[in-house]
């Protein structure tokens, strides 16, 4: 299962084409758009108040309400957009948004109203294309599911690597905040709040679980390894600038000793600091990773920046609705980008 | 430029073939050598005692001192294998190493000894082909360099990300241990002395900067992403568990008005918390990361494992030769890694 | 430029997503309606009678009337459909037809009607992108042309390969049978409209011809060849059963001494029976070549088959609206696929 | 399985790297000489005298007599270099030969001794994967074989394309001029010794078929199409300028109610003039092809030509040693290109 996504922001419509689907898997249009709405913005105060109906219509590759097998295109509408709010982004580069390099990568000709491609808004197709890989999963007794780790460094509790626990994803699936401590949930969405009122924004992180992949898939390659397609899906994210697998980062400081993931009969480990690879291939323990989420780098608050017209420095004041936090909308977003890393891990991994 | 590595530990040979070369990079071997140099254990006492000739002989693709074009295929015979140490090894899984996932991918038809294909001496051919990419490199003006950032959780400098002092790296290309801090350095050193008296080991990170690369490489998608190309490249090299670009996990405990890089005059930013990346496609900036090594695996502590023939629990003496830490020898590694995905994102990327 | 094309004969839509589209390509709407036109049926007596609208959305990738470099989306809605017509192919396998074949890939979950994903309405989308690889091409001085060189055994005039009449194709590019005799383009619509009455079918081929792409693009191996990228893409293209580039399957019932292009000052060669590629890499001569396709599929005259149902011996006596003959609509199905290919040659072929 | 050869005609060595091949095949290093036998030269006076031991060196991915999964490297150490033999390819392009094109691919990088990396010799290596490839599809009771179909318009006997003499292959497999026809064999082989005598070269043709692929393999896209798949592996061969499946050029003679395959309980087809393919997709029926060779292009007649060095017209008298037909010893490398492309088909095809 691939994909391509395509489409600008104020363009006629986004969408996304899966191709190398499996035939046969039930696909269920409610839940695809039940996941569509998690990643909607406009439901509640902590994100942009843009109404994106993102209506999702399926073109094909779906024959009785099963995948047939071949290209599963799916199509979303835009509406509701107010391009003229972008029209200081012809001059203007924001800052840590791709304005200004797309303009020398696209020679100038890039849509950029509402940062075009590069709009948050080109997630969405990909989120339905992330529930039709979990529908396959579904099918073969593989779970994938997220919580918000940290907003602005306020963690939540943190899941166990070794047991998730995945009962409780079909209640994150329709939270809109989804942590495991629900004080810890008030306390981000406390500064998410305070960040708006202040013209900021602010980044978190994102950690995410596979279950119920079997052991032994993947190998130690470039491109069939468990580690860089899981990596090749993650970073291919918006605004994703970090990932670790099981403890990450945290085994850089540790011992042999106490990172070792003891095996046991099953055989499984009794640790999971591995995060589910090893050499890349799947230990049969949940796969669980953790990404990294900038701050959204459209503020209110005036930056300094430089003119795409004239090279000089310039003050940037944006207009607009922006989120002033992304984390939360950007969960179902890192399960989509896992389910099809899984899918794709699954059927072997990119071949030739 | 695209790599394809072969070989086990124990086998007649490894070695890599290298596709997509542009004609006419003058080819130094001396160069390369040096750099296998670098990789190259028993140097000092910070590492396995093994001997490794690690003698990259030149097969295709070179003529004359020049690359051609056609695919480079470098071989490094093995020499100095003490099979019979790694007997254990065909019963016994290791934790925290590939063996037992392995024999379930292959079948049990993998070459065990000296952990066969998932041998860290497999990073020899990576760094003889990152050496011919740094060749190319290099004469398009673009620089590769790393430093261990920390090793078991004792930090070198930070290097700066804006700014990377890659006149330095002449320097470290020539020393074992390379850090910015002479004293920091010292005591990583002591650090792994002691894991190695105490029969344990352990991890570090390594900060890598390629300087040079112009705006405009790449674009946000799965393949043709700055970020996604770098993740792949990087991941594939063993025992990394996180990578971070710029600020990277730093960021997602950031306002945007910190993290928000300001585009000044050149244009290019006056920070560079992004690492050189938005939405995929360079800035202009250094493009920098940091890669997470969690602790070498093999230790020799007594382990509880099971026995990948009867499935039973049992416990795991190693003998044989071990590095109580990799990430001194990994810096080649990851400059290699890092040099090859340049390469890639400067051709453009996977296409088709 | 690489495509992925979706959609099914009777479903809600097909269309195409280009990636890899250079930007600033002028697009010229009228131009991708006037191909699709070419190809359309039902615009005289020598096609099925089903009128396709063939109308093409832009979804994405245009901006400003060019390309904007980001994925370009192209949507055509199916009408004008007759389901029931196709009723029997859910039990009775069309010989030569991949029903069968289709039925066992798919686990029967394909959509059986109109061909579903493998009618050849599917070839529309592959028109439209080849449009836009025309107009890319164009900018760079490169054509591409066709004519019919048999249909049924009676051969056209050859093209001279050296030099072909591309001062003819924007002549050929308005007629609905573009062949360089036109008492054998007169034969040929004999031939085709005498099987109609006879309710059977016919084949033919066609030659085609890219002109003004320079030496040295290609190389010799899998995927970055000149003849391995024209084969991928045509042999991609429906009925079609054979390919020979230059003098083809001539050449090997000729000697050296004549079968070998003697070089002339240019550098270029005298004659071109290698069709314009030597070790996969270009001359700077025409590419041409010829493709065979096989008479359409469908007849009327009672067949012999089997039931996918009970897998007994039955008879398939077909209704519905069939070309006796789809050669002279697949011209610009080839010159669209030959145009793709060109594309990807000067981009470098496929990576990684 | 894929694979990447490496190497020059007068380099150090040749050789090829396999990927993703499956762990667990017997592999039958006798058989694997037998085949490189087989595509040698100097064995008879119908091929040059160049003595090439070809003697293949297993280097990685076969352990204890079988493949272990991970790639698998063979080495092929050149040995008998009259390099000064092709002096005057330096500067005189030899007609049909790609040195002039090379010349501007590569920039005047390339080893032009011996034809460098586009000699003949290349296709030692890939008859070394395709041992491995026929070795893994014997086990699956796929087999593949190949005869002479004609030699300067000689023609052998149409194999019988439904029902190709398989039994007959292993005779084939030891004789150095497979033909179904032994008159038909000893007029080629006349004519062959007649061009050598006359210093002139000819073309030919070979027809292969593979048998036990079941139905259902591949699909209608670029790149997992069975038809793809084979072209593309095909005209990677050297000398190979056209491709039918089935009856190829001769279905576009022909009308639908004679070529359409009648399916007939098995389900199978009663004849086989689709080649055992259907939109992409196998229909169980043996898979067959024929491709055609140009003449070798290394001929002793005086040639007209130009200078690479002043682009002036000159004559080119070439000594050396030089086959007056190399489509004898092509027989194997067309079984090798056929059983890779199989094994990707079987596998799947490309993915991602």
């Amino acid at each position: 299962m691939t994909y391509t996504i395509f489409g600008e922001s104020h363009g006629p419509a986004i969408g996304v084409v899966l191709s190398d689907v499996p035939p046969g898997i039930p696909v269920d249009e409610a839940y695809i758009a039940r996941e569509l709405g998690r990643r909607a913005p406009g439901r509640n105060d902590l994100s942009t108040a843009r109404r994106e109906a993102d209506r999702a219509e399926i073109l094909s590759g779906v024959f009785q309400g099963r995948t047939t097998g071949t290209p599963l295109g799916i199509l979303i509408r835009n509406v509701d957009q107010h391009s003229s709010d972008y029209d200081v982004l012809r001059e203007k580069a924001r800052p840590s948004h791709a304005d200004l390099p797309a303009n020398v990568r696209y020679g100038g000709f890039q849509d950029h109203r509402g940062g075009g491609h590069f709009s948050g808004r080109l997630t969405a197709p990909l989120v339905a294309a992330g529930a039709v890989a979990k529908l396959y999963l579904r099918e073969k007794g593989i779970l994938v599911g997220a919580h918000i780790a940290s907003i602005g460094g306020i963690p939540d509790d943190p899941m166990d690597m070794a047991e998730p626990p995945m009962e409780t994803l079909a209640y994150w699936n329709e939270t809109d905040f989804p942590t495991l401590n629900r004080a810890a949930g008030q306390a981000m969405q406390d500064k998410i709040r305070q960040c708006r009122t202040e013209g900021d924004s602010v980044g978190g992180t994102v950690a995410c679980a596979v279950t119920g992949l079997p052991m032994g898939l993947g190998q130690p390659d470039l491109d069939r390894n468990g580690e860089t397609i899981f990596a090749r899906h993650l970073f291919a994210v918006p605004a994703v600038k970090g990932l670790e697998f099981g403890s990450g980062f945290r085994l850089s400081e540790m011992r042999g000793s106490r990172a070792n993931d003891p095996w046991i009969p099953g055989p499984k480990t009794e640790t999971n600091h591995n995060g589910g690879l090893l050499g890349g291939i799947t230990t049969g323990m949940p796969l669980v990773f953790r990404v990294a989420f900038k701050p959204t780098p459209s503020i209110s608050l005036p930056q300094k920046t430089v003119s795409m017209v004239t090279g000089e420095e310039t003050v940037l004041e944006l207009g607009g609705r922006h989120d002033p936090c992304v984390v939360h909308r950007a969960v179902p977003v890192v399960e989509a980008a896992a389910a099809l890393a899984a899918a794709e891990l699954l059927e072997g991994g990119r071949r030739g």
